[in-house]
């Protein structure tokens, strides 16, 4: 299947700091997390005008979690051993066939190469593999539907 | 800086079926492309319980325009020359340090290892590295801003 295929490797864009060196139990809340992301400085002008938008896509490598091998194909909802496993697809685990995390955060500045952001579920030294503005429309659903057990999982985590 | 960082080497768990050969022009409308998804069959268990949710996000590797070497920092939105070139992070340009693209589409079906979806802007062909369900309010924002050219660029493509 993957034979005519180019080889697919990433390049580290930058790397995030906000001090927090262990992931957070899986129900945690990081939405007041305040991280810094620090890009490659020949990088810098690759944000210009990055700073009209309120909010910004980090897609990242959550290498805190890469495994060796394979991957579980069913899991428990963020670790809930009483919740019907899943497919993995199917859920926002990060132990995945490919570890790249996607957050929507607040750009609460930019300065330089570093962008001071809000709500990334990402710990310290994360490598940032691409930064995107946020497009309401685009990356936006209105009346998006989501299953019972997800629903009930939010009203948990809020 | 990425001395100590593990490769980033991605899988290919997926293949996008659309019958488009080459991408269309940079304003064209993808919103009603239907496309079909065809998962690495040893994955179809992954996919289990995707059908309850009426939205998910498709990460892929934009391999029609994977480029060797260096990537423009600065580009002209969508291409237009009249238009003052911004940072490409500022932008959804193709042409980026790592060429992965990021949408937001109708599930329609998920059918063994295929999944039917609507609205998908890659090309036949494209690796798929990642599907993720849409949770409305952690992929969605409330109020987001984004600078007047990019409400320009909205207005001219709708």
């Amino acid at each position: 299947m993957t034979s005519e295929l180019p080889s697919m490797t990433l390049k580290t864009i930058g790397i995030v700091r906000n001090g927090i060196k262990q992931a957070l139990p899986a129900n945690s809340d990081w939405r007041k997390i305040v991280s810094h992301i620090v890009i490659n400085s020949a990088l810098t002008e690759a944000l210009d005008g990055l700073e009209g938008f309120s909010h910004i896509i980090v897609l990242y490598w959550m290498h805190g979690v890469a495994v060796v091998g394979q991957v579980p194909t069913k899991v428990h909802p963020m670790g809930k051993q009483e919740l019907p496993a899943v497919g993995l697809f199917a859920t926002r685990s990060p132990y995945r066939p490919n570890p790249v995390g996607k957050a929507t955060v607040r750009l609460l500045q930019c300065l330089g190469n570093t962008l001071k952001i809000e709500g990334l579920d990402a710990i310290d030294g994360t490598p940032v593999i691409d930064i995107k503005p946020y497009i309401p429309g685009y990356d936006s659903v209105t009346n998006a539907e989501i299953p019972q057990w997800m629903t009930n999982l939010l009203a948990d985590h809020c």
